[in-house]
């Protein structure tokens, strides 16, 4: 295996090296002065991130936890959750929700299908509403990113409170918090927060704060009420991941840097270059060829290749790390992650790995294509 | 406030230069190839350092998080258990426990007290038995190391599942998983494992394994089967620290190169080095000066001054930070955390720092003999 690595998946992501550096400093205390000055920027800089007044806790988990906490503090058992899910990650919403004994019912699609609106406000109407709709942002199994605006407001029109999993979207894709009425935004450090996993975020409206308090379900480590009280004293109830708090900070400042809108542009084109530039060799895009789906791009393994085996001679011949197909995709697609500390370099690399490789594989494809469609059409949709 | 900072705190602990190196390295995907190298590697050094053949589960969390898979995992509703307290984290165990609704009865010391194996049977004969008891191996706030030996015995013997906190012991004091015959060690990666707050592990005893499967707790991110299951293919089931992990296994590879119990014997030096320290400018010990309190020295603040304005004072003269006390002990006491990676000089830093300050705060107290006693005292336990 090369000394040289290249981290292409669609989380983690790549940190970059002020990031690194930061984890690198000694550790501090989680109670001095030197901490709550850090812990206070980090925290303001998540409002902003994820654009509401309300409150964002902060945790110590994958971003699966900040999921849990949300079905912990909103439901108790017997409640009735609608779970969106068109993949791995809607469907482990559902999961969380039968293992704190909700009634759940799923509004489901195939694997990389499109969400809608008008699905979820008719199953809503058929079931008389709901509790609570869980809902996944960024399906960062098939690609797919849904039009969260669109189901919330479904949702909010059913009177169901909404929870996003925007693990693998928030900074990356536009969302609305506040504006858009989200109960509960739950995010990770390890995406477009260019921080190592570790760390996980929700926000809670208030309207969420009122069904916490009258949530039975049992919980400590993820209770919201605990967190909040701690958080307003600048402190935390559990010692935190300093270091990744650390870290987060400096990565939160860098994109705030850039600014969300630039952001936001810039995944979109990435995703326009991988597209085209997979295309352009003569691959099969699995996930939508559209503007909406900028986080990862999920390619069908052509004819006689196992996506598997592609993923594991890129790592093995070039350094290179590329997803492999999830659940029932394994095998027969790989994923390209364009998500945070990510250019259109990163781009190119990941093309003219997955062109060689597959060349080697024996693929019939087009070689010496992909690498300048991709730089094309990078520029192009700057223009636009 | 000094560029320079020592951190003396009873966790987070300071962590080696080459684990702070290995936390800055770039960030590997959680699911190829060179991750499970580390992860196997780690897992296995996880279990010589918890001494057990069973389970150990690994997870993204602070160690309380450890401590509440326990209750999540082993109880239902209304099952009785005992909790041992006699400080702030004892108290912890409880407040889980009556989280999930279990029948909490305490046995209950005044701060600073070591329980006794003695009370424990008696209490459980009260009792009837109790389906667990949860025991608190060092109790951070205080200073006190329980003889979980006799107190596991004691449970056992009633027919327990026992539970021990060794969040702050395990790797700085004995502690023998499977020949005490506990059923769950939780611990956390940021005292003696001298790796950042981030990582919790629970083991997992055949006894808490089939309690486990009767219990009707509803958890998924704490759920052990989960966890197991995705570590016997080396995965996590949910995106894990791997910055915290690769550290980790870094900082383990350092504690067994030293070996257990040459590093039970630094620790029990280090403890008796500050209390003689601390004695010999005439302050009062707050925890016991017995060798088993070999984690955290607490030390009673002399007449006239505030524990707390001390800590923040030499935090902010000379960059030193010592714990303030915690509850009952808030501007009582002062603790000195001499845990994982530290050496006799950390502890006459400490001492000098203390020394100068109180001397700051006009406290009565004598000049220029703590370093050399404690020196002394390091000196002279290595001989016994």
């Amino acid at each position: 295996v090369p000394e040289k690595r290249y981290l292409f998946t669609p989380g983690p992501t790549p940190v970059p090296p002020k990031v690194l550096a930061a984890l690198a400093e000694p550790v501090i205390h989680h109670r001095g002065p030197d901490f709550k000055i850090v812990y206070r920027r980090c925290l303001d800089r998540l409002h902003e991130v994820f654009r509401t007044e309300g409150d964002v806790l902060l945790y110590t988990a994958s971003g699966t936890g900040a999921m849990e906490s949300a079905v912990a503090n909103l439901c108790s058992p017997g409640d009735r959750v609608l779970t969106v899910s068109a993949g791995y990650f809607g469907e482990r919403f559902a999961k969380i929700g039968r293992a704190y004994g909700c009634a759940v019912e799923e509004l489901r699609y195939e694997w990389g299908e499109s969400p809608s609106a008008d699905d979820l406000a008719s199953r809503l109407d058929e079931l008389g509403g709901a509790h609570a709709v869980l809902l996944t942002h960024s399906e960062t199994s098939t690609g797919v990113v849904a039009d969260v605006h669109a189901l919330a407001a479904a949702a909010k029109e059913a009177g169901a409170l909404v929870v996003v999993d925007a693990i693998s979207s928030l900074g990356a894709v536009p969302l609305e918090t506040d504006a858009w009425g989200i109960d509960v935004v739950a995010s990770g450090s390890q995406k477009a927060l260019m921080t190592p996993p570790g760390l996980a975020m929700a926000s809670v409206s208030q309207a969420a704060w009122e069904a916490s308090r009258r949530s039975s379900s049992p919980r400590m480590y993820f209770d919201w009420e605990t967190t909040r009280e701690a958080q307003s004293r600048l402190d935390a109830p559990f010692t935190p991941a300093v270091s990744l708090v650390v870290a987060l900070d400096v990565a939160l400042g860098i994109l705030l840097e850039e600014g969300l809108e630039a952001a936001f542009a810039r995944h979109v084109r990435l995703g326009r270059a991988c597209r085209e530039g997979a295309k352009a060799m003569g691959l099969e895009l699995f996930s939508p060829d559209d503007d909406r789906s900028a986080v990862v791009t999920a390619i069908r393994a052509p004819e006689g290749v196992d996506a598997d085996e592609l993923v594991l001679a890129l790592r093995d011949r070039f350094g290179v790390t590329l997803a492999p197909g999830q659940g029932v995709l394994k095998g027969r697609v790989f994923r390209i992650g364009h998500i945070g500390y990510y250019d259109v370099f990163d781009v190119t690399t990941a093309l003219a790995a997955v062109e060689l490789g597959l060349a080697e594989a024996g693929a019939d494809i087009e070689r010496g294509v992909a690498v300048t469609r991709a730089l094309d059409a990078y520029e192009e949709a700057a223009r636009v």
